[in-house]
Formats: C-alpha cells, structure tokens, sequence
C-alpha cells in the first residue's frame, strides 16, 4: 500500500496492529476518524491512553478494576467460601450477566499453553493457592473453557490444591465441547453454574 | 455489557463507534492493547490524534497529502492535461498501483446520495468545474463506482460542463456493475483505465 501522506500511514500501520485488523480495514476506519469532528478523535485517543496507564487490577481477584478491591470482591452481599476460577475479564462478565452466582472470581489471566509460552508463573495461579491456603474458600469452580490448554489449566492448579481442604469441581456444561463461555446463552450458562460438578468426576469421565 | 471498570467501559465505548466494531469486538481490541506494552497504545493514540489535527488536503486535488500541493499534483512528469475524478483516496490508492495512469487526480470526497444527506454543495465539484473553465484539462475521466448514486454523480459534473471544452470519458468495466474500484484486481483496472470510453456513449448504452 502507498499512501500519499506519512500521517495517513502512521495511523493505518498503527491501527492495523490490533488482532483481526488488516491494512485496508485500517484504512476504512482512519478515513471515517477524519470525516467526523476531530474531538471524535480526541475522546478515542485520550480513552485508550486513560485506560493504559491507569489499569488497575484488583489484589484479590486480579479482575479489572479502577478500585484497589474490586466491587465484587468488596461486596458483603458475595459468598466468599466459593471461587469461580476464569481466563479472563469477558469470562467475569458473562457469568456476572447470568445473575446465577454469587460467590467470587479468580482471574487467571490466560491458559497455561506451552505453544504461546504461556507457563504457570505467567499466571494468577499462585495466588489462587495461596488464597486456598488461608482456608476461607471451600469450594473453586472452574470454568475454564474445555479446551486442551483449559484442561491442563485446570489440572495444574488441582495438583497444586493436593492436601488443602477444598472442594473442586467445574461448570456443567449443556454446551458442546469447545464452546467458548463469552458465546453461550444466558440460561445455558446459569444452568451450568448451578448443576456444576465435582472435578474429580469430570476427570473420570474423560 | 456490565463493566467493572469505568476507564474499560470509555474505552470499549468509544471504540464501538468506529463502523464495523461492536461491543465485543471493541472489548476483544482494548483487551488486546492492556496485553501489549504501554507504548503501543501511545504509538496508535499519537497516530490517530497527529493525523487527524494535522490532516491536510491537497489544494488542487483535494487528496490527502502532507504537503499544500501533493506528490501527484507536484511532479512534473504527470499530464495535468487529463484528470481522473474519484470518490475517496483509497480510489487514487487503488488507481496508482496499477502505474497505467500518468495523469492527475480530482478527490470528490463522497458521492452525491440524497438518501444520506450528501448533495453537490458537500462534495468539491465547484473547484473542478473551475479547473476545467482555467482550460488546461482536456479530458476528465469519470471512476466512480458504477451504483446509482455513482450514475448521479457523474451525470451531475456532466451537466455542469456544457459548454465547455473538454472531453468526458468513464474508466472501462470489464468489471461486474456494482463492484467497488478497491477490490478490483490491478489488470482489470489498469486496462479499464487505458480502454476509457467517451462519457457520452456510456449514457447511451443504459
Ligand atoms: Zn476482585
Ligand atoms: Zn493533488
């Protein structure tokens, strides 16, 4: 692609950095920034910039959070002897959604996937044990999607709970194997909330 | 979509106002950005607000450029003689890449479409006009994209040329009617380009 104007490329060799952007579609959403007020501009700009360099995340739950704690984690009205275990926030927001739960998260922050080199220590995983540990929670529900690095996610951080008196267990899943959780419909969802089962079954029925 | 995050939702907001770009995907993106170092955001913000304060366009053929005359404008070895009029610069883009055109360029910005508001006082038709009444163009080539408000707009500029001395051709479609010049593959635009026809047998054959 050449553009007549250095500006112009800067902007679509920028934008087409983000994952499923490619240069013309680059180009088509730069073209539509120039035809509206630049302040459209401005508040895109200054909202990306905001959000980078003032991310926060919560101590507890590592959900995002513009709070120290976040409100779920703060919340008296939580069950917080029961740990729902996700990959990440949209995870947190589709559960939320169901209005079926009403314990606490633990945002792991990815899978463990060795193709991506993704280990555990790249993981909110230690803290989960160590949350585990000081004995408040009595039950983790993981609801990782069943994917191979969703499984072996799963079965690292159960290795690690080997001792510790907690009960595991992971959503019930009406949906097809491979389903990702932000797609499934509400109901679905907070069905598979409330019939979960204990881990070790799921590990036998494999 | 229930944000834990009011800096999260600004940002999801503002990114689902570009075309094309829900919610879910604009969470997808922002997810993406917080994943990759800071300066990366700061890199597309920059870019974004750089290109849009300082935008400039071409003072005779309104195409994007840094410079008040742009690179096509400016070089001596273009026949200033023949100028091919377009809708947008990813149509110049899109026309230069074929290296078949050794002409000039005139950016309309848009297409004349009463159904979106957009009449010829909107689009820069006035100073194309007055171009071609300075008498150094011979030949105007009509590329716009052969759709209704295309027709329109050609016919329109057609009009407010009577009288004067210059010679009206469209590009030559080997192409389906419809198709956008964008997508069209660089052979089938480089000729449609050299085998142009005179605008006047093209009205003659709808
Ligand atoms: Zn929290
Ligand atoms: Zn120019």
């Amino acid at each position: 692609m050449e553009f007549s104007s250095k500006l112009l490329e800067n902007a679509v060799n920028e934008m087409s950095q983000l994952p499923g952007i490619g240069k013309r579609t680059a180009l088509r959403l730069v073209l539509h920034l120039l035809k509206q007020p630049e302040e459209r501009t401005s508040f895109l700009s200054q909202a990306l910039m905001n959000l980078r360099s003032g991310i926060n995340f919560c101590a507890s739950c590592h959900n995002i959070s513009d709070t120290e704690l976040c409100e779920i984690c703060a919340s008296p009205k939580r069950d917080e002897s029961i740990v729902c275990v996700v990959e990440d926030i949209r995870d947190v927001m589709a559960i939320e959604n169901t209005s079926q739960y009403i314990g606490l998260y633990h945002v792991l922050g990815g899978k463990i996937s060795p193709m991506e080199g993704v280990g555990p220590q790249n993981l909110n995983i230690a803290s989960l044990v160590n949350k585990v540990k000081k004995g408040t929670v009595k039950e983790l529900i993981f609801a990782l999607s069943s994917t191979m690095e969703g499984d072996t996610t799963n079965f690292y951080i159960y290795r690690q709970l080997e001792g510790l008196e907690v009960t595991t267990s992971t959503i019930a899943r009406g949906i097809s194997v491979g389903d990702e959780l932000e797609y499934t419909d509400e109901v679905t969802l907070g069905r598979s909330i409330l019939n979960r089962v204990p881990f070790e079954s799921s590990i036998k029925a494999n």
